[in-house]
């Protein structure tokens, strides 16, 4: 059996289109836009480079597109598992951030963000990544300022802590996976309880 | 005379080796370690390809360590002297945020933070680079911890949140960049006066 670095697809009838997003989501994740070749993504999707070609005309940018989309949908259901799954508002996002230093570590840190490396790597040059990763942002920060609703922070000032809120989380995954620990999520975890009830979301 | 984009080195007498490693921070902190190659790094910073293998015999990767270290020192100037200019550390980190917002948004967002994008490249592909990267934001963690301190938080609380701070601005960098949008930054500035009060800072 291939083990996870070889094979980065659903397991069962899952298209070799979404293996090779998927595999994508999971390289870019890592190493990046430039440092990600396609044959590698073909190769840990399990897909041959003539499946790339037809369902990817685009080339590498577009499957780079679909994979962003792919990483930051599923980001998305572990968000929204996580903060639904509090009643506090500060509590649900502490929660967020340790469940992502657990998800961290257990990869040895090699798994991060599956968008940031790609986002900062595009401001510059690719206005089609450099757009997917927005988009991925602002669909996190809405479920981040529906939780602080739902604890009851005003929609403004939810709005306004929610980008907040996904600014700390990426910078300490990022010092997380650069220094190999846990602290600055364990930091962060803290000081989202702090900003969440300053902002008025209460227990629920 | 040559424009900002087409020459990094300081004015005057800046050795070669200067110029190439001011090139290379530039370059690495614009697109990344991987999108940049040795010949543009050369050409950016007016140097021969020969001052190049002379200077950095351990090629490509031995230059980038010199650029994030030098970027670190530059960003670490910009701290000391930001943080250093009010009494209050609270107000200190917020109008270091608004300044890093003001550079960013000069330069049309195409620079941000130097060490960032190399940091996430570096994780699982270069010990050197993740090293260099490393250093340089717990560098920057000290600055903050004794601005902190300054201002009246107790030692241990000033580092537990001096890491906070830098995940805070260093995420805002991200997505200011990315949503072209000093929105970021300005909200990491009322997040960091909450912050820095709540920790015992106070106006000095």
């Amino acid at each position: 059996m291939a083990s996870d670095d070889d094979q980065a697809g659903a397991p069962g009838p899952a298209s070799s289109h979404d293996r090779l997003v998927a595999a994508a989501s999971r390289l870019l994740g890592r190493q990046g836009y430039e440092a990600t070749v396609v044959k590698d993504i073909a190769r840990l999707g399990a897909a041959p480079m003539g499946s790339f070609y037809h369902h990817f005309p685009g080339g590498k940018e577009e499957l780079a597109a679909a994979g962003l989309m792919w990483g930051a949908d599923r980001v998305a259901r572990v968000y929204t598992r996580v903060l639904d799954s509090r009643d506090d508002a500060a509590e649900a996002l502490a929660a967020l951030a340790l469940e992502v230093a657990d998800d961290m570590e257990e990869s040895a840190w090699r798994d991060g963000c599956p968008v940031a490396t790609v986002a900062l790597e595009s401001v510059d040059r690719s206005p089609v990544l450099r757009q997917a990763a927005s988009s991925a942002f602002m669909g996190w920060q809405r479920l981040i300022a529906a939780c602080l609703e739902r604890g009851g922070c005003p929609p403004p000032a939810a709005k306004r802590l929610a980008v907040v809120v996904l600014a700390l989380l990426e910078g300490a995954e990022m010092l997380a996976r650069v220094h190999g620990s846990r602290e600055p999520l364990e930091r962060a975890a803290d000081a989202l309880r702090t900003l969440a009830r300053a902002s008025g979301a209460q227990t629920g």
